[in-house]
């Protein structure tokens, strides 16, 4: 698979709860991680994403949100995804930051350079990725 | 809190409209804005988001559009906030917009150097924020 | 109309699924290629988005991934349109990359420079842009 989006998570669908437009999808990644996704009902079909199936997660990184404290907020984000911070590349007006979660996988956010000077993040920093479930692309085989 | 989301808006939520698989969440911001966000609806349930919850909606600044000149058009995204541009910041390819809001509250835009000359971007123009209520994540405490 | 996004898909609706809380929108544009959108059912309703109305779907460039090799897999983004790398704009960390589809339209992509290598994209490569539909802001007059 060629495709652009910096983060591609892989596992295995385990919960589909279907409404009438929308599909919510879970996907079980390695390491214990979750990683949710919100769907059409129709790609849901169409796709015939059912409990068991492999799949992969796919996000841009530009929606990926970093959080270093919460400060007693919680988040309507369903992936909310902690890892160590394991490169930051600064550009003009935005760095992309690289993730890795406790499972393995790799997670990759395009952030404000100011953000970047707020949350102090750099190498081996603690993390956690927001990314909301209407954010993500699920693909199967 | 410390989250890379440019954009914090604060304010008091004043209607839940709960469905199946999503609920639509209103939160009145200082000087008169709504907010709209739509969260999937066990985010809703596991956040306890009932009217008269103060929250904070939380928004990626290459998710926000500007807009100076409808042109007779209404558009869907249900965020749509008006306010005078305070600062545009040049990168290589995107520019960082800010904008304030009739009632305060600072709201920032990620979009491209094309668009920045053809809408002619400087401080003190005035500019609509178009926000859709999917991009919206909502934190409370 | 004056507005930052990108991507202006002018075509006539031709299909509305309406769900509690949200509504799914086709949008035939010139050429064969149909843009699906999510919108709010309130926006919806608010308006009038009937079948045989003109609109234009809008799209944020960082909201557009790029496709080159699906290596026998199939996504759940309700829009896949197939199209020729028409120009690479590239900045410090992203790309911006244009597409013309076979209606004749233009999609324009915000990616990493990392993605613009790996997928070897430059003027004349086949692509295809993915867009989830809950993306798209719909505009009608």
């Amino acid at each position: 698979m060629k495709i652009s989006t910096r983060n591609k998570l892989e596992g295995t669908i385990s919960a589909v709860n279907n409404g009438p437009v929308s599909t919510e999808i879970t996907i079980d990644l390695a390491g214990g991680d979750k990683l949710i996704a919100v769907v059409t009902s129709e790609s849901a079909r169409s796709l015939g994403l059912t409990k068991g199936k492999k799949a992969v997660g796919l996000i841009k990184a530009p929606l990926v949100a970093l959080l270093t404290d919460a400060g007693g907020y919680k988040f309507s984000a369903r992936n909310q995804l902690t890892g160590v911070v394991t490169k930051v590349n600064k550009g003009a007006v935005n760095s992309e930051v690289s993730l890795r979660l406790k499972g393995g996988s790799e997670v990759y956010a395009i952030v404000t350079n100011e953000a970047v000077t707020e949350l102090n993040l750099a190498a081996n920093t603690p993390a956690t990725a927001l990314i909301k479930a209407s954010h993500v692309i699920v693909g199967v085989q």
